[in-house]
């Protein structure tokens, strides 16, 4: 017995992206409390060249269903990166989940070894499809969702492990 | 085709452990090079109530091999995080890699079933091995990898994704 790459993709993707909708939510929830501002939560980062938040999410979101998309074929919706509050996350993070959820368990036969090939301006990576998700999807993934939690804790969020894990 | 336990923890454990040490070594040369107190770096943290960096490489180290010990039955050798300095940062990763390379691929035989139990003051968490390595182990290790890189980071270590990523 050994696992899918549909079991090791798709519900992970699925609690991570949950954990962060739940995130910004205790977010919202110490804003108020606190009386800070949302918009400077929505642009806090951790170093003038790192993404803000917003675009840790926009990033976990693209990561996922990307992975997703080049490993069964099946074409994942396009997203502007054109959030600008908080329920636009929210709603960026519901609409990749409704992707996930739409995509049939069937799809992944044969992922393992397909062929995916990433090219952007700075590389040119090839990979069958089992060492793009262990090797590239889900690092890159969960390094998304830690930083967007990792922001949130530096601006002072009762955010938790817990909160991370999800689940 | 699937993919094993094996493939799904030991060479991703391997890949991040060795991208902490990399960066560390970025972090150090950084340190000489501007006249940062190393010091300053080891006990870096983002929040009040978060690991510093120490903690974070000691988490990692932690979270991977202890997942190992688990799957396996195959003891992981026991560390005081008596670490002190970067240098003692270093050892632990490598003592921890030396873990990893030493347990065979055939120690992980019905690791996907086998019954994990988590008990802490906290939680009592039950799993199988498939969910505990996906839904609990990776997470949790590669949480601790970033929050070691998002560390650096803020405190203005010139480090990238492609350090996070390794390999």
């Amino acid at each position: 017995m050994a696992l899918s790459i549909y079991q090791l993709s798709v519900p992970a993707f699925i609690r991570g992206m949950t954990a962060l909708d739940n995130i910004l939510t205790k977010a919202e929830a110490h804003a108020a409390e606190t009386g800070t501002d949302l918009q400077d939560l929505f642009e806090a980062r951790l170093a003038p060249d790192m993404l803000p938040l917003s675009g840790q999410i926009q990033r976990a979101s693209d990561t996922s269903k990307l992975a997703v998309a080049r490993l069964t074929g099946v074409a994942a919706p396009a997203f502007e990166d054109n959030e600008a509050t908080f329920a636009d996350l929210h709603a960026r993070i519901a609409k990749t989940v409704d992707y996930f959820k739409g995509v049939e368990e069937a799809a992944f036969e044969g992922a393992e070894t397909r062929k995916i090939e990433l090219r952007t301006q700075q590389t040119s990576l090839d990979f069958v499809g089992a060492d793009f998700l262990t090797g590239f999807a889900l690092p890159n993934f969960y390094f998304h969702v830690t930083a967007a939690y990792a922001i949130l804790r530096n601006a002072g969020v009762p955010v938790g492990k817990r909160d991370y894990l999800g689940g």
